[in-house]
């Protein structure tokens, strides 16, 4: 048995509400001169008083020296053996555009290019601004093709994405990106002996966006990859009977989040917004998922006072937060991304637990790093975190007599 | 998806040098009077500053509770799941000792033993010199059985090593060895249907090795054990694309790190020696195996003392490797040795790891069982540290979108 399918046995509604606040990206290294990571530095005074009284740990993400990406992080995040769930480059595109993805759809992942001579000199056409990828995309959807409803959307810059409706259609068919300059891009090719329709028609489909686009001076082709279906995910609104929102500013995020069931409540434009979106439906969920971007994005630039100060701004505002009186409170990230590293990274990431049955730890100083590994939590991994807060939140049954 | 295939898809080459310096059977016991273990009562400045400025852990080698031999806990160390892997003695001393073992030949381990009236006086012949077992394995490789191309060898002391190859064999045949003084040998037994004639051939060698060594004073008879065929084990070469190489003193070692891809460097006779191999190679490897057996030697003698000025040994000259500038320098034990238990033992085994990308751990003492629990790698599994080393290396790519 699984653990997702021992906590299903499990769970009961109640009348508890559980917050899981992500930090995109939270945890993070040391800076060479201060010893400290970008949290241990940020003056984080309400962090700090809650990881006292309540529990802090550390969560490996996915498995030990693995470096997620967002997606499987966060299935982690929500519960889920990220391994089992695989989510294709394209399906996560197209929800986190928005398009409403149906379960025999196909969705694929596109680059607009720059191709001369018949060769690709730039992968990216110049990373073109969203507003000319939007325009192109207008123009290809004037593209038909017999039995198969075509839906182009842009996604941001040179990126957009593909969904594929009809009857009889695959995603087994291989990527044209080529991965390289210099190089042709690559036909579609059928991958299993039925889907050699699906590859005539992304071909078919290539050769007409050649012939339209060939005017443009920067994206004169498209590139596709990463074509899949929607993962046949059990939601977690079904597994643990509650009702789940998310508030999320970024597409990719929201559609991660409405994939495993949960419903989109607005997010405005900063973490205040998203405080006053929670507090409007407080009554109407049992789960919320607020995710904020600021620490990931700074951490990959290699902005450590950056990401110190999106730490100190959630810290300033979480007052607000805590007059709720949320019954289980998580604040955590989906995984380290290091402003010295520039990147996700595989490190561990410091939780916070806060509820009313957590076991506190006074003994640490706050919430960071080196004190998470020493709290009352322990290491953990991500995954775990769903079954601590059902706990936390008298949701759990006992197991066995 | 096994936690070696995730590695295996997101590993890829990078300029990083990986090293595994294994102190065998480095975890202890604190001593009775003192309170510190082997290791903590050792005076280890290099070791102690290495800890405090990069990450320590405590690994359990193989399940909680479960005391290893060195092949499992050597396996682990290297990144497999060890209980999918068994590994007979036969052929970890065919490896060890150099024979080029194919996939469908046999290797048994033999113990030259003493003999009286028909029962075993002394399991291992009063440990005669490796020397005295060479000349009783030239005489032993006069027996001609047909149908079997028979390789006798010695191995260290009382101990050799027997490879039949030929058609039909069988490694599905019991042990002639009956663990106990007093007793008679056992006959080989087949273990399946299909095993008889393995059976007969070994009965048949054995009686006749009774009849060559009847006049020796010691070693007049011989014990097999451990039947066995080659595992069929991926690479670590192969499964995470880097040259790796062994620098062991002690065949049995070379052997393990050989079955699992590793080229074999000269190793001398001290851990001085072990290290000049290493800056000699420098350039030639991505991932190196130095392997100390002193330490484990000394535990299984009960030599406390011993044991710890081992590790002072090891410690003196660790400014020496670390001029190399590793990339990633892992120092831990295969498993735990106390000299209080003149054995191997179950104790998760301390773990230092060095890189740029470790977190550090400024606030324990040194390295020492009691402070590698408090360490910033918290407790892991030894088969974690495979995942762990090559992300310190940067040597995996992000799992997922």
């Amino acid at each position: 048995m699984t653990n997702v399918e021992i906590l299903q046995q499990l769970a009961v509604p109640a009348d508890t509400k559980l917050v899981l606040l992500v930090l995109d990206g939270l945890g993070g290294l040391p800076g060479e001169e201060s010893g400290r990571t970008e949290l241990e530095s940020a003056r984080t005074p309400n962090l700090d008083r809650l990881a006292r009284q309540h529990s802090v740990g550390l969560a490996t993400p996915l498995i030990p020296g693995v470096t997620p990406g967002s997606a499987p992080a966060h299935l982690a995040l929500f519960g889920y053996d990220a391994f089992r769930y695989p989510i294709g480059r394209g399906v996560l595109s197209a929800v986190g555009v928005g398009l409403d993805l149906q379960p025999a759809d196909v969705a694929t992942r596109v680059n607009f290019a720059t191709m001369q001579d018949g060769v690709i000199t730039d992968r990216r056409a110049g990373r073109i601004p969203t507003e000319e990828a939007e325009r192109l995309c207008r123009a290809l959807s004037a593209i038909k093709i017999e039995g198969v409803d075509i839906t182009v959307k842009a996604e941001m810059q040179h990126r957009a994405v593909i969904v594929w409706r009809g009857e009889g259609l695959s995603a087994a068919v291989s990527d044209t990106d080529p991965q390289k300059t210099g190089a042709a891009p690559l036909p579609a090719r059928a991958l299993e002996p039925g889907a050699q329709r699906m590859a005539d028609i992304v071909n078919r489909f290539v050769a007409e966006a050649n012939r339209l686009l060939a005017g443009e001076p920067r994206a004169n082709t498209i590139l596709l990859r990463g074509f899949g279906r929607l993962p046949d995910i059990p939601k977690i609104t079904d597994l643990y009977r509650l009702r789940a929102a998310v508030i999320a500013a970024y597409p990719m995020y929201r559609g991660l989040a409405k994939l495993v069931g949960m419903e989109e409540l607005p997010a405005g434009e900063t973490f205040k917004d998203q405080l006053e979106s929670l507090k409007r439906a407080w009554h109407d969920y049992d789960y919320f998922f607020l995710h904020v971007k600021g620490t990931d994005a700074a951490g990959e630039d290699g902005d450590f006072a950056r990401k110190a100060a999106v730490i100190e701004e959630v810290d300033g505002l979480l007052p607000e937060l805590l007059a709720l009186s949320p019954d289980v409170l998580v604040i955590t990230g989906d995984h380290s991304t290091p402003s010295r590293l520039k990147a996700h990274s595989w490190h561990p990431v410091p939780v916070l637990l806060a509820s009313r049955w957590a076991r506190p730890n006074p003994w640490i100083e706050g919430f960071g790093e080196s004190d998470a590994v020493r709290g009352s939590l322990g290491p953990i991994r991500s995954q775990d975190l769903m079954g601590l807060m059902l706990a936390h939140g008298l949701r759990l049954q006992k197991f066995g007599a």
